[in-house]
């Protein structure tokens, strides 16, 4: 008998439950696999929808087992209870459930005699090796994020150099501006951006800096896109760090070292090596590059992030491809993303995604890596 | 001495982390209060943000408190060991965390000896009351939310009858394309529509279906749109229902009662008064004007959702307004959106948000509610 699994999680935000159901949900659900066969418990509000589009065996009525419930006696039955009931009626009283599983529900579904234990993450471990649907909606996201850059970089060429300032369009060229022309062209074609970074010069060191204020020349901008394509719910995630003008010296070497980096994760992964090891060897190529990374007065610099993780209905899901990882396995889809991040240089990332495959992978992400940009 | 808190979640999801830390990260971070002070624990990537944007006593180093507990003797410290280390440090061992704290924690927190004790929603009662900053907020998310149903009332007016059909600039109208008009123009002015339903005839008898496919004269069309301001994180959310052509009388007859509905919700809520008393009273102006609430088939019928609901960061909060509720508070602010749903006939809504106050409530829409658009 298969292990009996429980989720109690919008789909909307658990990818588990949405990978396995296909169902979109914004509220949570309730979600259980016993006896070999996978059900949803519905509100009225999404019993018709679910029973047309959810992927499961069965979907089940809450109001249907809520009358059942107060039938046998359950004053006001609460989601425990409903849980509980389907459980025994199939036999089942230890179940799995995500790392995520609400608190709420731990005391009360033991307390009725549930025996829970969390089971990892990949929780499906199925979910990380990609079928060629979803690496086909993989590289439909990557083709419209390449859309976007080009109308990024349109802008950026459109642009003129007035001492210290970049003007387009008649105005200053800002973080917000720059990021509008990504964002606003991604939307109109399906995808949704949610987070997209457009950071210049100092606000590039801090990688989770969205960038705001008005961009200088000769500094790098970092551009980091990472949109949902509505339709199928599957992202891409690219990064191009760019010049207006001309790059420094330290900017030029520190383009060279993580596009060495990014040479050696695509000569690396493969299926069967161990992420972790991809990692190692990337780290290892920046410093031969010869740039240190360290802590000076509690702030990271150098390279101190992860080289990857694994892409699909999430942006970031298994496999990690840093400190921690795993084996690589066909089939899988990961971004390759070394960077480098100096107080008084910049930031400078690139970020191209890649299937692993038996004998290497391929990398679904085309647009050109110059850095400076005329 | 305060409680003491416990919360691990992404502020991007979690709107109680969100408000009151008004630190705004996708992946997990930890939050606390002890010892009367309340504190973030950041890795190196956030920590720079964190200490310019968020609203707390204290920012933490995740990466010191691990060094620390690697001095210590604890050979990899898990996210478990850092979290009990600070409460031990400020002599706290009974924490309150939310419904929904991950399970993969729970066991482990125990295990080493915190109490974890469950604070029901709303975990913050303070944050069902809107300062009038918030109510700005939302009243602007409101503004653009008219503005956007100004556009979709525009492509309707513009679309021509052509017997069964809608035309719209040379194409049939869908719920797709109309759900376009009003979402880019959203988005176009920095908000985002997540969900929005524009559904037709049949289809808007599921009061959660989104709309597909081509709209049709002469039937109602549900349009619910409920976007997020980016710029403050507040949201609108309001419904209409049009008819392109001429209403069927039944239709005629639900708009009516939804509006008397509307009225009685207008003339009801009060500080002080209980919300679930509002949703009788609204329900009582359904069935008087005729309209009965059963399940045929499986299938509820009438007017089976609450009354409405909070809004503020989050689309769905405290207080519900239906089967569920609590007492409404002065500066709350609430959906009222009855509905009626017949197979055969439609569905039929109107939804807008209004702010409680000492002597009753103060509606922050103003758009039309004219049921046919000509």
């Amino acid at each position: 008998m298969p292990d009996a699994v429980l989720i109690y999680a919008a789909s909307s935000h658990d990818k588990n439950l949405l990978w396995k159901t296909r169902f979109l949900a914004g509220d949570p659900v309730i979600y259980i696999e016993a006896g070999g066969r996978n059900m949803l418990v519905l509100n009225d509000l999404e019993l018709g929808r679910g029973k047309t589009e959810a992927k499961v065996d069965e979907v089940l009525s809450l109001s249907d087992i809520e009358k059942e419930l107060k039938d046998a006696g359950v004053k006001a039955p609460a989601v425990a209870d409903v849980i509980v009931s389907v459980f025994k009626k199939r036999g089942e009283d230890r179940v799995f459930v995500p790392s995520t599983f609400p608190f709420e529900l731990v005391d009360q579904l033991r307390g009725r005699g549930l025996t829970l234990t969390c089971r990892k993450d990949p929780f499906y471990p199925e979910r990380t090796t990609k079928t060629e649907e979803e690496i086909g909606h993989i590289r439909e996201a990557v083709k419209f994020t390449e859309q976007a850059y080009a109308k990024a970089e349109q802008a950026l060429r459109e642009t003129e150099i007035r001492g210290n300032e970049l003007w387009w369009k008649g105005a200053p060229l800002t973080s917000e501006r720059l990021r509008n022309v990504i964002d606003l062209y991604l939307y109109e074609n399906g995808l949704l951006a949610d987070h997209t970074i457009v950071a210049g010069g100092e606000q590039g060191v801090d990688p989770h800096c969205r960038g705001f204020g008005p961009l200088r020349p000769h500094q790098p901008i970092i551009l980091d896109v990472f949109p949902r394509h509505l339709k199928t719910g599957y992202v891409a995630d690219m990064t191009r760090t760019w010049v207006k003008g001309k790059a420094s010296d330290m900017v030029r070497r520190m383009d060279a070292a993580v596009k060495a980096a990014c040479e050696t994760a695509f000569r690396t992964i493969k299926a069967g090596v161990e992420s972790t090891d991809v990692h190692k060897a990337v780290q290892k190529t920046i410093e031969d590059s010869g740039f240190k990374t360290e802590t000076i007065n509690g702030k990271p610099q150098g390279f101190f992030h992860g080289t990857g993780h694994g892409i699909g209905l999430d942006v970031h899901e298994s496999p990690g491809m840093g400190k921690r990882g795993s084996t690589l396995k066909a089939g899988m889809v990961v971004t390759v993303e070394p960077g480098l991040y100096y107080p008084g240089a910049g930031g400078l990332r690139i970020e191209d995604d890649v299937v692993v495959t038996t004998d290497g992978c391929v990398n679904l992400c085309s647009y050109h890596k110059n850095l400076e940009i005329p």
